[in-house]
């Protein structure tokens, strides 16, 4: 009982020690997830697009119309926002910079461009927070302007 | 030496556990500098109003037109974009969220307002994270749309 108490003691030590920045093993599971949301998002499939965010009503979005609240309100923003592949174009990220907040959450900034055809190019800048929740790094806030 | 260690582990146990949460002392900390940001702004004073963001090179400030870096640049910003009291108006905050990332970050979203007598209204959203540094909660991330 006591050497669990103290294993634990030591767990929650080094990991307050070590545990404040990213590693390389973070940074590809969160690196393959974007390139995976970007070739969801350019076959059309805003489902799969989604799949990196947290599936809760606790989501947040937040876009030039304001915020949006849970992972079904967001989902239906992205469908009437980009009705058709013409108005969603290419999509490709450019990450800026990846930021350990705490043990759990990592802190995402970058650019977002879509190149469209039939419309003009837009992009802008994101800023992600990201929690580690049941072994998976979700999106639990998105900033997008 | 083995209590000092035995102490050390205990204290990084019960942090590692309770400090996920915004204590009331934290949020009135953070709502005290937003209520200071607002004076300051309201007087026309930007040195002021950036008291609360890290006077350092590391602080990221993403606005309409793409990222900043560092408090010199985004006082600069600051002072390019709003030249007069005129244009700056009059400053309200609406605080939505404040969460704890962590044990040393708080992400806090809401809505900023300017109202303003010669120009038009301006407002948006804005995510910062807040970070304590030497004992005192600043900003070192702004996005702002």
């Amino acid at each position: 009982m006591r050497q669990l108490f103290f294993l634990l003691c030591l767990l929650a030590l080094t990991s307050t020690v070590f545990g404040q920045s990213v590693t390389q093993k973070e940074a590809n599971e969160i690196n393959k997830t974007f390139k995976n949301q970007e070739k969801a998002w350019n076959k059309g499939d805003l489902e799969g697009f989604m799949n990196s965010y947290w599936e809760s009503d606790s989501l947040k979005f937040i876009g030039k119309n304001g915020i949006t609240y849970g992972y079904n309100a967001t989902l239906d923003r992205y469908k009437k926002s980009y009705p058709d592949t013409e108005t969603m174009g290419k999509l490709s990220f450019d990450i800026l910079s990846m930021e350990k907040l705490g043990k759990k959450h990592i802190f995402v900034v970058g650019k977002w461009y879509l190149k469209r055809e039939a419309k003009e190019d837009v992009g802008g800048h994101f800023t992600l927070v990201w929690k580690k929740i049941n072994g998976k790094w979700v999106i639990v806030s998105d900033h997008s302007s």
